[in-house]
């Protein structure tokens, strides 16, 4: 397997103009196309409908180039929310495994998996964490990958809007519901690499035991969706791919020491290598503290507090490595211990 | 002269339990207080009453403790706004004269000033601009220090309100107003200190030619005041303070380099000494971009921009010096180049 | 009994001009003072300080004229929000029992109540809602009145900050908690007037069966105290008031010939008749509609529904009585029905 | 000439359920569709993309119905913003030219026109005020009226992002741009309907002399187009069309008799007659005063004003005619007089 990561700026949700020089210059074989992660300029929120306007031009445009059935295979992550010097782009993982005539090597492998449909009263529960779980072991399989290998799951989940409340199990208020869809799709990764057993774990734990949790598992919410969509991203001993991913977890929100454990855990920079994008959670920390002080993230009813964890995570992140150019999601619930997350590095 | 500078957590805007824990102690003596900083947690634009909710009750606790008289001479700048990571706090600075047996050394000296009033039509002008210059050098020559010497000074503005729009002279939009006025205070600063000569200077300038600016000058507008306050900082040779302070430029909003210079510039961290507080200003650059790529706060019509540049530059810094609890304000108008701002440290 | 109402405009959280030309005047008497429910200009949710800081000023005004014991008794509602067209003032309610020479008539009366302090566990609870009843019949008592008599009761109730989440029993969000403080203050007064019987209530219905409410209660939550206060307003056959008070029941938002049957209950307008103030709750419907379309309130992640809320009763009820200065509550969990709430009007 | 409208509730900004039901049903030939309106859910500020999606949507599904050169033709002015009670949906309007054999009468007719593309430089200028005026010319043309006959004009311009700073002329601030390019839109209306005399108007009058004003003008900003889009609508005397236009000015954000004005205007209701849909437009009195009191619109740094313009006017004009499924608009400079607005009302 040959897999290739482009990184595209865009200028709005709807900006293709980077993706297209690619394909037009034949850098980038739509056809090819397995996966995209982006952050979209919207609140991430609720009602942040960058991510589906997003979502929509590319399928409109890759429709023509790949058809209908590659197409529905492809797995779009538009994760919402570039607060502070976060830069709206895209991601773009490719994957071939013909005519591979280069010399393998440790490189990147990815492999992704669609799971059904969830209906409203199962988001947030354990039926989703098992379902999830279930889809990560394919994912996992589909990249030829071990538990071991594999450095970073990226899951996009679906949330419960007011029109669908009365079907709820877990909650009534839709900001709420996001939480409690990552929680359990984080949970799912969690049980499929064994980092959590299955009988260690209640429905009341989703959301509340945050002792319980994935060190890899990004995920991610939004309206757009109704399903679990999961990329899982891994290094495997021989691969066609010049990328090699790593990661670390993020103790806190300021915990750039970490930053620099996932580059050199993903092979290390200088000496010709280079970070192509950077991948972590944020989250303000539950308990209203960091570092021993006081934070007021979680009492602003102005601004949400997943905004401004992206914003502080991000800016952090950014100055270790001078990029603002960095996938940094908000809500990190079992994604990492709590007011922490996980933070991937693929360098090339 | 002998200076100490304290630095209190606070629970919310009205709470002095902290200070009022050092009076009682007999660590911290009223009568010499001369200046409190402070980070409120209101939203640091025109509608934030935090300010002026924290210096009623501070006047209110220490009216019976100094005397009006005493009083009146303390300066007041609290800056609103503690997004992201940064914990609420004052920054409590004493000046004492009399009875010091000390040695002297090389250490931190302050002084304050307390412009006139300014009538609407006046802020943000050149009128403004000169005003603030006298009232600076009338502060440098208090603190016994020469310009070279000055490492900071924070001045608190005032702005234009809806109630006042029919006389102002520069802008008819609140938020604009912040804008002007620190401006033209910063630009106060420059001339004060000579970065900036008279001749130089057109109404022109203010708020559109960024060349020009102070590299120490930090500005904070509020409504709660209609002259402008006044506190230099600098270190004199012969000082009885156990304090020092240095300074640098953030060339942009993730500039972390600068924080070490400045760490640096203040005598440096480690064998004994220790960061008391950080001071810097920040700002969403003005051009749209940060490092090469696109940012969103300018375009973003949901949180103002001075609210995420304040929570990129504090995480930022927080991430270098590993505390939040740290004074970082936000509009950055002529105070250090486009984008970027200066930074200052006390040691001790 | 005689009771005085005073509507008082405010060009801030802090001004006290208005009641202090009254007070200067001899219009009103400081001792006679009961009861001050104010509209602030803050977001009206957690981080709102314009609450605490209008008491604030007002009891460092209030104390010099009234001494400790009286001012302890004087009931203080700080209803933050002033969204729209609302107008930020205060209404003082005054009560004198001597010296009253003046005929008596069927008018305005009336009785206040404090509780003890709710623990964080109590908060949102069947002992919070019975402790708030017995406190409304005691003040019922103190007004002289019967049930039947009574038109409206106001309650400030406390609420659940992130500092306090561990000991949270009902939620670990402080924006929600004041839904489930305001929801069983409210039902605290419908068990006190027999709205509701304490045996059809179980703690599973507390902001979840909102079929259970009271026409007259209007409860509103806030940082600034621990404890619940209560205001009950009606009418006594043989009062000295020259007040009257009336209400009804908003059915909905828009629900404007409410407005008009309150105005009526209250013995109607023109013929020299006018009308003081209009007190009322208002929420986003929690269906998600009204009048048979879908509104977007609950899934705005930008700006809470209760902002959105007060901004749409405020102005449908303004436009009938074309006045901004009338005060709108957000949040009405058990007052009136399900999207709709009690109104009341104070005429002269 | 034969008009018909359609109103069409929708689920979110890509929600076309609503229509294709009526092209499916035969109800609606979308050959004949010449200009949409709508009331999407963002912010209706700069950063909002949901009117750029609705479009892109809309484009996408009418292409295959239409044909590329009759939908260059269609005129699309997606409104963001549905604060409050307002219910996203879309007024479709049709024309038919042949095969008209109804009865003619005095009915609704429209016109359109698309104007060239701005630069960034002209827009808010005298020459944006011209070319508008012209269009409107050619609009009132192709709908065979006369001025007088003209009710409303919507017109849909752009405005200037950040990206895009350099090159203006009259602001750097994206937010205060739309306030610029609608007030020297809505000036174009105003000279081509004689409204105002061009010898009068002057470039220091757009955005600051709000005594020029045009009584039917709806102008609204948007990122999603570089040119301004005109329709025109009117009553014909010989008209196909069972519709009918009417019109008021309502002087502030309360005025509802000026919507039983516009009513009347129309024809009124009742007797078989009903409401289609109100346009209206709305924003914050810039006074900082509204009936004598002070708001808050303006000094609220957390809510820009234009949202909660709408969200007033909104609640006030559905409290009327019981339906929140209307058309309210943002921002209203040169649209009425200061503080108020243009409406019009359609029955049939």
């Amino acid at each position: 397997m040959k897999v290739d990561v482009f990184k595209i700026a865009q200028s709005g949700p709807d900006d293709l103009s980077g993706l297209a020089a690619l394909v037009q210059q034949g850098t980038l074989d739509p056809k090819t196309i397995v996966a995209i992660l982006g952050k979209t300029e919207g609140n991430g929120c609720v009602n942040d409908f960058t991510r589906g306007f997003a979502v929509a031009t590319l399928k409109g445009y890759l429709r023509g180039l790949m058809g209908d059935e590659l197409l529905n295979q492809v797995v779009f992550v538009m994760s919402g929310g570039t607060e502070g010097v976060l830069s709206p782009h895209m991601t773009v993982f490719t994957r071939q495994s013909e005519g591979l005539v280069e010399p393998t090597q440790t490189g990147l492998a990815l492999g992704i998996c669609h799971t059904r449909d969830f209906s409203t009263d199962e988001i947030g529960t354990l039926t989703m964490v098992e379902v999830v779980a279930e889809g990560v072991e394919r994912a996992i399989a589909a990249a030829g990958l071990t538990a071991e290998a594999v450095h970073f799951v990226q899951i996009k989940c679906p949330l419960i809007t007011a029109a669908r409340y009365t079907q709820a199990a877990i909650t009534q208020d839709s900001y709420k519901s996001m939480a409690y869809s990552r929680g359990a799709s984080a949970l799912g990764v969690a049980l499929a690499l064994g980092e959590v057993q299955r009988g260690d774990l209640t429905a009341a734990d989703i959301c509340h035991n945050y002792r319980l949790y994935s060190s890899v598992a990004s995920t991610s919410a939004g309206v757009e969706l109704q399903n679990c969509e999961i990329l899982v991203l891994g290094n495997a001993p021989q691969s066609h791919s010049r990328y090699r991913i790593g990661h670390s977890v993020m103790a806190h929100a300021l915990d750039i020491a970490a930053v620099n454990r996932a580059i050199h855990s993903a092979g290390g920079v200088g000496k010709g290598g280079q970070i192509v994008n950077v991948f972590a959670k944020a989250e303000a920390d539950p308990s209203g503290q960091l570092l021993g002080h006081r934070h007021t993230m979680l009492d602003d009813s102005d601004i949400n507090h997943t905004r401004m964890a992206r914003a502080v995570v991000g800016a952090a992140i950014a100055a270790v490595v001078q990029d603002p150019m960095i996938y940094v999601s908000g809500g990190s619930e079992h994604q990492g211990p709590a007011g922490g997350g996980p933070i991937a590095v693929i360098v090339v």
